[in-house]
């Protein structure tokens, strides 16, 4: 009686930890929720130095806490688990691996800093968490959007690349060092700088024909953004009014009129708006 | 006889200040609106140092005048309205407060400048005041598009925020602190400013390696910006299709039966859809 | 017979300068046209200092040829028109005189180049003489849309100013002069410049609770740069498919066929789609 | 019989260099998508003055290896092709020859490294090359929007110049030299940098009427940036529904007529609308 006591157990810490649906596994969510953005807040904390000089001790304290928290975690993730072997080689069990040591590597090695920041890509699992969002129906319109036009998508990013390319050696051969223009890969950075209309102004031409050219390629940026915003607008308004149709279609009204064959009634019409004959008759 | 005709002044002044239908309304509401903007732009120039020396008897006479004419304005409202302690504690109330009490203020404690800038909120009544404005039938429809794209953006937004602060976090490891990613917070912030395409250039990347991660934001931001444009393009189309439909269906259909009050019939309905009525009996 | 004569002169002279029907008129407007353009390139030139010290006498020589050749044209606008008052008190009387007189003026009062750069308000009439460009039928649904977006567009900009007073002056309070918010003007105009993506850099925030509002602004400036987008893309489409139905129903297939009741035939058919009655046996 | 022998290995040639349905030619575009790609790194990585100096002797060697197969390839495309000489003077002719030529150019007059950089013009034929990736239906429909659009977009890039000359002007007169607008060429680059909203900073207002000037171009910019937008969101909506019903035409109506062999029937045509012959007798 003892094994599938323990058997249970495992069962319902699995529950608890990879499923949403019960209170607890609600709770094991939010409580992971609040874990993740205290343990980002913490690292970003450390990094204002100012910061880290007064309060050394109290985030020094904090980043203990949040480090044997994440590898309670883990640690329960990978007893749970049926397979832990393809857990340990997923993408999100060597991101929470990579969350949980540099604190212990620290503490071998002395500050390893730069590994704590890997921590942010944990707010990734904040997607999977808000999956039990999903039942605001928001992002999904939106996802299948992108993916219909993830080819396009690609096919523009590509054209705006070649173009940057092509623009950048132009005025790289145009203008010359004094106005960072120092290389061509440089010159490539400032034409991509400049297409998305970001404008750093940390590289900018300065001759009159490096200004003009500067000009066409400001405007061709300002043109070719419609097409991205263009692809998206057209394919989500198309799944926007395939989504609504389906949900219009749902209730009852797809059946057309016993009597006389009329369709499209309205949602909550008892009665046909061409014969008049009840459609509840049936 | 004297109660009922005080009681009938107030209720006069409620009107003029709460309703905007009659005559008297709308020339307070006008002449409010004049007072507010008056009262921004006294504080703007106020704050140009060089104005304030030069015209300052002229700045602090208006100051005086805008906040008396506040202070009777505040004091009407709370006499004229039927909860007072209502009106004092909702936002509007705080609001006028905030904007009436810097001038008495800084006559006790000498310049609190910074108190009076505080009116700028009162901007806010416009939108309030412009609500006559709606006959324009202008914001409706984007009032509703933007509500019913309010989630979507929310989503959208929220993973505008989480690239960030992952980008960031990259970038902050790549770029060390000359080219001015000094923390992690200093690299969310120049992350957002990249993907926003807003660029300031006060923080660049300056690396090869840092200038290459910068292009692929930048280039993301420049793909994602079609996002909410496309969510806020198909919402208002369908809204805007939804009106004008409405509008459409106004010449025959706008009717509603005669038999059970139902409205909104097809427009080439004949006989009711809720209690089947001959529509064209009448 | 002298007076029919001369009349019929000033007639015809009004025919090649007001209208574009004939060949003459036609040919009148590109003169029109390129000499605009290259009196704009005049101007630009000039002010270029280093190419105004090399070819001073060119520029010169050319800027006398351009004032004669408008002198003439203003002259035979006013000879020819019916109501020469009304000419010379309108916007485009009054732009071409500032056109015409500022090298008259500089003969007496010596340089003043800054008159000449009105020229460029000139360009104005480039829109007027390539009305006749509109047989391309290219700017016309695009105006139609945008009078129809007019008034959302004006309480979108609206709200923007509102929010960037309010926003201007909470950053004029957060941040000190050393950042550049020297003003609550100054900080609105720095709130315009963020909002709007345009981001120059010039002022820019350097304490962490002023460039967290900045990255509130910049996410907001993103996310309300939809709805202008927004408003027109739709109200583009929609007079965009307007204006293709009613291109779609004029060929001559908006008939039914008369044999079976059928619509909507194709462009070119001959034949009815339904019971293959010939269409055109009327 | 020597002859034909020859002739049909240029076909094959022929083929393998200018189709792309056999596998040996698709082998070779793809062989030649990455010598482009490498030749252009190759290029990139040379401007690079520190790189250069370290690894200059492999690049050098990688500079003569590319150069000698593009001379290969070129070659065999003149061999081969049918008219030599339409070849030699087309577009991808003279590209060709230019990404060729610089190396050798080089032995003879020593370093012109410019004329390397003309190599990325070779990236074009990517676009080419990809044609064979056209299957993947994706670029096609907004080929098509953006040719809809093409007239209507020329007219608006039109009015943004022209607003940029005017607005560019008056920013000339009241903005002095100290603020960086030392011409008008220089205003006009100005008022391009913000109306797309780039804004780089190099040049901007400091007066007062300058910024408020400058809040209004910004505003226009942000407000504009909705037109081609909008233009071409319709137009992609409008040519991705086109595209979706024809290939819903497909089940059924793709068959053409076995009597006339009109095609694109209506999806319930039951006779021909060509020569009216029944649809459905086969």
């Amino acid at each position: 009686m003892d094994k599938p006591k323990k058997k249970h157990w495992k069962i319902r810490l699995h529950d608890v930890i990879y499923e949403a649906d019960t209170s607890a596994g609600k709770l094991f969510d939010i409580i992971l929720l609040v874990t993740i953005i205290a343990s980002i807040i913490l690292v970003m904390l450390e990094s204002v130095k100012t910061f880290d000089t007064k309060y050394h001790d109290f985030l020094n304290i904090s980043e203990w806490v949040i480090t044997i928290l994440f590898s309670l975690e883990y640690i329960a993730r990978i007893v749970t688990v049926k397979k832990p072997y393809k857990y340990i080689i997923s993408f999100y069990g060597i991101v929470d691996l990579l969350a949980t040591i540099p604190k212990y590597i620290s503490l071998i090695f002395g500050g390893v800093h730069a590994l704590a920041a890997l921590r942010a890509l944990r707010l990734l699992r904040v997607f999977r968490i808000l999956k039990l969002a999903r039942y605001l129906g928001a992002s999904y319109t939106l996802i299948k959007a992108l993916k219909a036009s993830r080819v396009k998508i690609s096919v523009f990013l590509f054209t705006v690349i070649i173009i940057s390319i092509i623009l950048g050696t132009i005025m790289y051969l145009v203008e010359g060092d004094e106005a960072g223009f120092t290389s061509i890969p440089a010159s490539v950075y400032w034409c991509i700088v400049t297409l998305t209309t970001v404008g750093y102004g940390d590289i900018s031409p300065v001759t009159p024909l490096g200004q003009f050219i500067a000009s066409i390629v400001m405007i061709l940026g300002y043109g070719i953004i419609a097409v991205p915003t263009g692809i998206v607008s057209a394919e989500y308004a198309t799944q926007n009014k395939a989504d609504k149709e389906l949900d219009k279609n749902v209730p009852l009204n797809s059946q057309s009129c016993v009597n006389c064959m009329a369709e499209k009634h309205k949602d909550d019409a008892e009665f046909c708006y061409k014969c008049g004959y009840n459609l509840h008759d049936e």
